[in-house]
């Protein structure tokens, strides 16, 4: 009797090793990393993280950055821990969604649920974000009064949502009132996040469970600007730099929202474990989020790079030290 | 050739009409009325609501009220209105819930998003209700400072969600992290309903989706209270009147929530359209929330009822005036 076909296994991901690291350089031309969990962790900077970015860019690998983190200046913190960058290098939503509206030619006002960093970013664009002014008022509990404050601003063309800590329902509303009755108003989301990740049982939310709560409300969907969406690769680092995407490896610590991200631009996958995946992680992960290599952490290109200076496209060329 | 069989339709709603009035009434001990929609709209009373509430009274017949509006005293509102009530003939979610609360010996503190009204019922029945004071401060907009505000506060043994206007970012993210690493606390809800009905294209949610949020992001069920469950007249009013529910007429104007919850308890259903329900909404219903009897409003009882001194049961007996 022949045996029954067994299911196909998909191909297990390739640890980076001193053995194969030219091997693997010389398909990369360059590298997009995310940040948190990669660069560094809410506990501090990773150790040696630098050290290896400035290795692969000394044996002439570009360097561009991804994050769903648009709450701080990843260029001031790269150039603060020693990686000078250029400001179209790095890749955050409010970056690409104020481009985006730039680019439609976006004049009306845009009502935003994001910290102050985030609505700065977009003011510097031009961008009329309103409320104008984060208020800490109470609403009138009064139902009749209350809905008195809902604001259908007839001026708003966008409503765009990223992390805040300081949503309140009256803005929700507002929200879900301009979307739900004005059609050609823009839904604009950066990170679609559920969570952020903590070490404790604390839960703080990111902005996927109020994107959640008003796509639902308001039967709209949102347009995604952060990971695993492409559009912070295609939309914006590529139209500056135009690198091979064939060519390029994403360096990123979650399954979902980076190695989903590098399948939906066609880069090659790297996962590293110094965020929020564990290597046992992989054995429930869906064949299509599998990365095709792993690293306990980016820091390793430091050593492996230290082995072979100059890397194989460097000076020296490719070294093998057995 | 035999027909194909016709699929069943469902019994069709009945008017309720001068010509069979008498006969309606003869099956019906008690009524339980709804009140937002049935009684009053956010526009003021519905005219001549009360002269009926008197006359089906007049008549012999029991008459009880429930709500999911837990923001106002319905106490004071009937009794404004010229139809005193006692306070154990009215349930709400508030009160439903502090009996409740009561019944199982709680003493822990409740972690309660509710209006003041709402929280004030608690508080009257010995519960200790956190936040102890609305506060609308704004919350640092540092991811790691922020977390440091989620308030973990081992004393908390109960999250109750109700009707909140000052929904707040940091509350829902305490509330969370409380639920999903406490599996013994209790998670309660008062109404369910997803939006305020209001007349303009305003969007004012009801606590439905933040009880879906919460629900998400934690993988807990809350236990209901408000309509559609039975609980305000399984729990509350029938522990103290016992009234027989096959001889009693759920009144309401919401097809899902009121003719739901008059079928979790077994009551006679009467829809009236003065609410947030129109005649034409019945075809496309499900055939067991349709109504067994409709009327235009409630008030059309002080007609009837004028042509029917006393009713069935009243001093005069039934009378036909054809």
């Amino acid at each position: 009797m022949s045996q029954p076909s067994q299911p196909s296994q998909p191909p297990q991901p390739v640890p980076v090793t001193e053995a194969n690291v030219a091997q693997f350089l010389q398909g990369v031309d360059a590298f997009v990393c995310d940040c948190d969990g990669v660069l560094w962790t809410p506990q501090g900077p990773i150790e040696n993280a630098m050290a290896a970015l400035r290795a692969l860019r000394a044996c002439g690998k570009k360097v561009y950055f991804v994050s769903n983190n648009s709450t701080l200046s990843i260029l001031d913190k790269l150039k603060a821990e020693g990686f000078p960058v250029e400001e179209d290098e790095i890749a955050v939503p409010a970056t690409v969604i104020a481009r985006h509206l730039q680019q439609a030619g976006f004049t009306k006002k845009a009502f935003v649920f994001g910290v102050e960093f985030f609505k700065n970013v977009l003011r510097r664009s031009g961008i009329h974000v309103v409320p104008e002014e984060r208020t800490a008022a109470l609403v009138d509990e009064n139902i009749s009064r209350c809905v008195e404050q809902i604001d259908l601003d007839p001026e708003v063309g966008a409503v765009v949502l990223d992390v805040d800590v300081n949503i309140r329902y009256i803005d929700l509303c507002s929200a879900a009132s301009i979307l739900k009755s004005r059609p050609q108003c823009l839904f604009l989301v950066g990170a679609t996040d559920t969570l952020f990740p903590l070490p404790s049982e604390k839960i703080a939310m990111a902005p996927g469970p109020f994107l959640k709560l008003l796509e639902d409300i308001t039967g709209r969907r949102a347009e995604v600007f952060g990971k695993p969406s492409p559009a912070m690769v295609t939309d914006f680092l590529q139209a500056t730099h135009r690198f091979d995407l064939s060519r390029t490896v994403f360096v990123g610590d979650a399954l979902k929202q980076d190695m989903g991200m590098a399948n939906a631009c066609g880069m090659q996958k790297l996962l590293v474990f110094t965020g929020v995946t564990r290597p046992r992680d992989l054995d429930s992960c869906p064949a299509e989020l599998l990365p095709d290599f792993v690293m306990d952490s980016i820091a390793a290109f430091a050593r492996l790079l230290e082995a072979h200076p100059g890397g194989p496209q460097g000076p020296q060329g490719p070294q093998r030290k057995d």
